[in-house]
């Protein structure tokens, strides 16, 4: 197991955690000022400074990426679906652009919900059917542009309006079905904060392997959790068992970036220096 | 599959829908009004009025049970064990005394939630090697009461504070483990709003078989959800396909009560006659 305690340098900030303190520009330049190697930039962010600029800005200040967030958001009308496959292969092209080392899928729920305006629909399985043809829809795409695509899978809570793949298992086998080699164009995104319930959890990250491990997400599990979306904790201040899960990782071959990913309102009313401060230390004493 | 649409002859109230409005005697009262057949009760509410009373109301009103809730909690230092394993005893012989056809089992979390108190932790597994030990203790007792235990396995999000035990397979493999013999005195309640995410689902009813499905809960899933614990919606209000899953589980041989759970502080706040017509409505035209 690696030992995180010396320095930050495994360390990714993914820039959601400092959505509300500042542009991606403000960012990444307070990443420089805190010795912080690495981003996980989201589209809007990109699309908002423009992604000329913010290709500049990630190479201007030697930042590497851990990952790109997020294409996804598959199952649609059917009348949708050609505006989900130009969404999906822009959301590869940026991801390629600005060098990221996988674009991570969140693969959107029931059609209302992950492409408003689709007709109402109660049929989960017909949802995740979608989900996997706009997979392989998306890979040879994908393959093309040498960009591997990490599924996330969402913690139930999200089924219905997020993403319908909701545990570990369930991703590699969509993994396995589209990606029987194990060719490294589509792999898992695993975030302690969707997973860290699942009693298959350890299982299916040994089934895994490093060659379908493409990211790994930390932040923590708050009791009293007081809003389905927004109420993240800082690692160390829930009850996940960090350690004990990036050891499995770990054990399973992953020897990526520890990228921190919090939604949190708690976290963005608070100055940015302190919270990639505190992302920092607990980083090295908690994660 | 039977056809709920007649009658409402196969409904069972769970209490906590209305406990806000009324005490069990109320509640029991407004039933026999509704001409409903059935309830599920819960061990606070037969307290407040006393159980002896609670066991006349039950059986002057010519109700039957459907389940009594609950017992559980296992999770605990070990200083607590004997209070864990009385108060369990106690919910058996409330269950029995009360007619009911099984105990649900909310298993608990991690101590510190499951039996305030106990040394904070965050070993998920070993909450549930306790659930598991707790499970196997109280089993003896509760064959010799002949008293079914319905372990009810919870949403994930509910797996640090309340149960973790939080799919169907992971209840069922508790079951098997316990009672592989399929004696009838171990099984499992399956509540929509639990599991209806689950990609295991069908094959995990399925497997359960009418031996093990012991209780069957409905409600339905909002969106958005804006409370963890007391925004469950009513049937037809949210997007669980509740037909679908009732098919699956009466496919299994389930023929028991369908019963009504829903705590939610919007339904809470409606006179209890307009909550019960409206579970009555609902029972017949979407479950």
């Amino acid at each position: 197991m690696r030992d995180l305690s010396k320095d930050h340098s495994l360390l990714s900030l993914n820039t959601a955690t400092v959505r509300k303190q500042g542009d991606l520009l403000a960012i990444i330049e307070a990443c420089s000022r805190h010795g912080i190697g690495a981003v996980s930039p989201w589209r809007d962010q990109v699309a908002s400074v423009g992604l000329e600029r913010a290709v500049r800005a990630v190479k201007d200040a030697g930042l590497k990426l851990s990952g790109y967030c997020r294409g996804g958001m598959f199952p649609a009308d059917a009348a949708r679906r050609s505006e989900v496959r130009e969404d999906n292969r822009r959301a590869v092209d940026e991801a390629a652009a600005l060098g990221a080392p996988c674009l991570v899928l969140v693969v959107g729920g029931l059609p209302q919900f992950s492409r408003p305006g689709s007709a109402p629909s109660k049929d989960l399985q017909a949802a995740r059917a979608m989900v996997e043809e706009g997979i392989a829809d998306l890979l040879d795409y994908a393959r093309a542009a040498n960009m591997p695509l990490a599924i996330e899978p969402l913690h139930p809570m999200y089924a219905a309006d997020r993403a319908c793949v909701n545990t570990l298992a369930q991703a590699l086998d969509i993994c396995d079905r589209l990606d029987p080699a194990r060719s490294g164009v589509l792999g898992v995104a695993v975030d302690v904060y969707h997973v860290w319930w699942d009693p298959e959890l350890d299982r299916q990250i040994e089934r895994a392997e490093r060659g379908r491990l493409l990211a790994f997400h930390v932040c923590d599990w708050l009791v009293p959790t007081r809003d389905l979306l927004l109420d993240r904790g800082m690692m160390g201040d829930g009850v996940i068992d960090l350690r004990r899960i990036r050891a499995c990782v770990e054990r399973a071959g992953f020897d990526g970036f520890v990228e921190v990913e919090i939604f949190s309102e708690d976290w963005w009313a608070k100055p940015m220096d302190e919270v990639i401060q505190t992302c920092i230390d607990r980083h090295r004493t908690v994660v």
